[in-house]
C-alpha cells in the first residue's frame, strides 16, 4: 500500500492529530536507547497514537488485510530496537494512552492502560499505601505496557521478582484485530488457574504476538522501612561469596548491587566528591520491610559481610542512604567519563549468569575488554547475577565501533558458556535474536509454531525476539 | 491398536515390570480425588512407569504414530479427573521417577524429576537451609510434576505466590516425542527474558501440551521464625475487613486462613477437645521471617484485628502454634461429621473471588446449600479469596448426588458472577472445562490454536482444560 493510501485509511480510524506521516516527525520514531539503532534507519511508514482498544483493533485489521508490519512502542527507552520498525509499516505509539483506570485497593490491584509511566503509577499507588515492586532504572520514562512486553525488572527482582509476577490479566489485540482478555474476562481474583496461562505467554513477548492494551496488576502494601548497607572488598571473589552468605543466613534483601573497580573509578572521575573507597568491588544491600525487621537484618548483614569486606556501613537515615546510593545512581552516566572522547553504548549490557559464576564473568569481561581494546564499566544486580557492562567508545571511529561489536558478541557468547543468558531483563529485540538457537535449541521451533498460530502473516513486530526466518540454527 | 499389539510395542520401550496391562491393576488408575471419578470408568488401555526422558519420548512417538491418547499422572491426588484416561490410551505414571538431581545451593535452585513428592523435596532442601514455598494441603502425596502441571499453591500463596513463580525451566516431551528445554538449554541464571516464555505456558497446562520430565525450581532461604494469630469474629463481615486492615498496615502474612461457622461446628463435632469458640468466623494469620520481624508483625496484627474480633491470641511457641492450627488442619476430614451418613466430596471446592466479595460468596454458598438441601462446610485461603467448600452428602443416594451436582454448578456460576474464577488452585481437568467460555470468552479460541500448534492430533491428555471439541460457547 502506498503512503498516501495508508494515510487515507488511517484517517478513517484516527483523528488527524494522532496520525504522523511527515518524514521529519517519523524520524523521531527511528530511535531507542540501543547501540544498533544509531547505525540504521528503521523508519515507519506511519505512526499512530491510539487511545482506545477499538482504534488498535481497527489498525490491526487494516494491517492484516494488507500485510503491513505493526510495531507497538512505549517510551522508546528500550535497548534492543524492540520498538523500531525494522521493515517499515505502522508504529503504534501507545505512550499517550496513559490512564490509570482503577486502583482497587480492596483487592490489591490496579488496572492501567499501556502508556502509564512506571514512576507515575507508583506515585499514584503510594496514596493508597500500595506499590508495584519491579523497579527499572528507567522508572521516570518507561511505560507499563513496555514493562509487560519486555518482562522488565530492575533493582528489586531478587526479593520481589519480575513484572511477570504481578500481571494478573491483560487485554490484548491480536493480528487481525481480535480482542481477547487473558486471566479471565471479568476476573478480579488474585489467584486463577483456569485455562492456559496466556497472560504469562504475552508477558515478555515483545509485541510479536499481539498488542497489549490493558494491564491488570497485583500490587503490594508499601513496606514501612528501608535500610542500606555498603561494603567494600579488596578481593573481587569475596563479593559474590558475601551475597551467598547473606542468603544462607535466611535473609532476602530487596536489592543487592555491585560496582566493580572500573565502575568505582568512573564514578570517582565523574563526581570526585562521592569519593568511593578504592576497592575491587563495592556491594550495596537494600533491605525493606517493617522497622524491626529492617533493623535486625541490617545488623545481621553488617556482621556477615564484615567478615569478608574491609569496610561496611549500615544506614537507615534517609539522607545517609541517599549518600551511600549516590555512586550507584550515577554509574550509568559516569561510565562515559572513563575517557574524554567516550560515549557509553548499550550493547552486550544485560547478561545474567549463575551467582557462582559472577566473579568469572567479571574477570573474563575484563579480559575481553583488553583483547578488543574497548574500556568497559561493570555494575548491576549481583543478587540475581545480572551484570550490566557499559562499553565506552568513540562513536566517530568506525574502527572502534567494529571492535565494540566484536566485544559485545564475545560477552553474549561468554554468558551462554557460563550457563547464563544474553539478557536478564532488557530483552531480545533485534539485537540478541541471533543467539536464540544457542540459548534455546529446539525450543525455538516451538516458539515459532506459537508465533505462527497467533500471527500467521508475521505482521506483529517482525524481526524481533525470534531468529530471522531463514535461520535454522545450523540444523 | 489392539491391546496385545500395544503391550508388545510398549515392551520395546519399557522392561516388563514397568508396564501395566492387567485389568485389575489398571483399575488403580481409574481414580483421583474428584467427585466425578466416582461415577465413571476412565480405564487406560495400558499404564507405563517411565524413568527416563528417552522412555517418555519413545512412548509419545508411538502414541503419535497411532493417535493414542497419552495421560501424564503424578500421585493421583488431584480433584479434577486431570490424570484420568477419559478416552483410554496410555497413562504415564511418573510417580516412581522421583530423583532430586541437584540442589545447587550456591545458585538457589533445585533440579528434580517429576515424581518427587513435595514434602520430601522440602525435607531435603531443609538440609541446605532452603525451601520451596508453595505449600499444598496434599504435601505428603503430591508430586512436583503434578504441582507444575496444575500450578498448585496452598496456604502461602499470598506472600510467596504460586508454583509458577518458582519454575525457572522445564524439560518437556511433546506429542511426537520431541524433547525441548524451556528457560534456556543449559541456563542456571535466576533471571532470563530471552525467547517466548514457554516455561510459564507449560506451568498449569495440565498435560495438554506436553509431558514435564524435569523441573528447575528457584528456592528461597528458609525463614528463621514463625508465628500464628487466631482471631474469632461474631460477624462474618468483619473477617475480610480484618484481612484488608492487615494488608493496609503494610503487613504481608505468609498465610491467612478462614473457618466459617459451618467449619467450626464440624471441627468441634469431630474433635470436641479442640473446642473452638462458637463464632461466625475464625481467622488464622501465619507470619514468617526473621525473629524481630515476626514479633513486630504479631503485635501489630493482634492490635489491628483486635478492633474487629472478640478474641485474639498470638503465639510463637511451637506447641501452642500447633494447637491454634489444629482446627484448620483437621477441617477437611471433619467436614464429613456434619451428618452420620455423610461423605465429603471434592467438587465446586475451589472458587477464588475478589477479597471484597468473600463475605458475599460465603453467604450465597450458604443460601445455595439450603436451596439444594446439601450441607456444606467452608474454609480456605481467605487472603487471596480462595474458598474451599466441602459439600457433605450420602453417596448412596442418587437423588442426593443429583442435588450435589446442581449445587456445585451453582457455586461455579456464582464465582464467575462475583468476578472470581471456578478454580483458584486445583485446576480445570474434566470437571470445570464447561465454564471455559464463561471465564475466558474469545481467549478460548487462542488457547485452542496453541493446543493445535503443539499437539495437532490432540493426543495429549484429551478432554481436559479446554472445552469439548464441539463446544463453541454458544457462538
Amino acid at each position: 500500500m502506498n503512503s498516501h493510501r495508508l494515510a487515507a485509511e488511517l484517517r478513517k480510524i484516527f483523528p488527524e492529530d494522532r496520525i504522523i506521516t511527515g518524514e521529519l516527525e517519523r524520524r523521531i520514531y527511528n530511535y531507542d536507547s540501543s547501540f544498533m539503532a544509531r547505525f540504521h534507519n528503521f523508519m515507519p511508514d506511519a505512526v499512530v497514537l491510539p487511545r482506545s482498544t477499538a482504534e488498535v483493533s481497527a489498525t490491526l485489521r487494516l494491517a492484516s488485510e494488507h500485510k503491513i508490519p505493526v510495531v507497538p512502542r512505549g517510551a522508546g527507552s528500550g535497548e534492543t530496537c524492540g520498538c523500531l520498525a525494522l521493515r517499515g509499516g505502522i508504529v503504534l505509539d501507545l505512550s499517550s494512552w496513559d490512564t490509570i483506570e482503577e486502583v482497587d485497593s480492596a483487592n490489591m490491584q490496579v488496572i492501567a492502560r499501556p502508556g502509564v509511566v512506571h514512576y507515575k503509577l507508583n506515585k499514584h499507588l503510594a496514596e493508597y499505601g500500595l506499590f508495584f515492586p519491579p523497579d527499572p532504572g528507567s522508572t521516570r520514562m518507561c511505560t507499563i505496557g513496555g514493562m509487560v512486553a519486555n518482562n522488565s525488572s530492575g533493582l528489586r527482582a531478587i526479593k520481589y521478582g519480575t513484572t511477570e509476577q504481578y500481571v494478573l490479566g491483560l487485554e490484548v489485540v491480536l493480528a487481525g484485530g481480535q480482542v481477547i482478555q487473558t486471566g479471565g474476562v471479568k476476573c478480579k481474583a488474585l489467584k486463577n488457574v483456569s485455562g492456559l496461562n496466556l497472560t504469562k505467554l504475552f508477558v515478555g513477548s515483545e509485541g510479536i504476538l499481539g498488542v497489549i492494551t490493558k494491564v491488570r496488576l497485583r500490587v503490594w502494601p508499601r513496606p514501612r522501612a528501608r535500610g542500606i548497607a555498603m561494603a567494600c572488598f579488596a578481593d573481587l571473589n569475596e563479593a559474590p561469596a558475601a551475597v551467598l552468605d547473606v542468603y544462607r543466613a535466611g535473609i532476602m534483601p530487596s536489592g543487592i548491587e555491585v560496582l566493580d573497580a572500573s565502575a568505582i573509578r568512573a564514578i570517582n572521575l565523574y563526581r570526585p566528591e562521592i569519593n568511593l573507597p578504592s576497592s575491587e568491588a563495592i556491594l550495596l544491600f537494600e533491605v525493606d520491610g517493617n522497622p524491626a525487621s529492617v533493623e535486625w537484618e541490617g545488623r545481621q548483614i553488617a556482621e556477615i559481610i564484615g567478615k569478608r569486606a574491609f569496610s561496611v556501613e549500615w544506614a537507615t537515615d534517609p539522607d545517609r542512604m541517599t549518600d551511600l546510593w549516590r555512586g550507584r545512581s550515577v554509574v550509568a552516566v559516569a561510565a562515559a567519563r572513563l575517557r574524554p572522547d567516550g560515549s557509553r553504548i548499550f550493547a552486550g549490557e544485560d547478561i545474567s549468569v549463575p551467582l557462582d559464576r559472577v566473579t568469572e564473568a567479571l574477570r573474563k569481561i575484563k579480559e575481553l575488554s583488553q583483547k578488543h581494546d574497548v574500556p568497559v564499566v561493570n555494575y548491576g544486580h549481583i543478587g540475581d547475577g545480572n551484570v550490566h557492562t557499559a562499553p565506552v567508545i568513540n562513536l566517530n571511529s568506525p574502527e572502534e565501533v567494529g571492535r565494540a561489536n566484536k566485544l559485545v558478541d564475545d560477552i553474549h557468547r561468554l554468558s551462554i558458556e557460563l550457563n547464563g543468558t544474553t539478557t536478564g531483563e532488557h530483552g531480545v529485540g533485534a539485537v540478541r535474536n541471533q543467539y536464540a538457537w544457542a540459548e534455546h535449541g529446539e525450543a525455538v521451533n516451538i516458539m515459532r509454531r506459537i508465533k505462527k498460530a497467533l500471527d500467521p502473516d508475521n505482521i506483529m513486530n517482525p524481526g524481533k525476539l525470534l531468529p530471522a526466518e531463514g535461520d535454522t540454527g545450523g540444523v
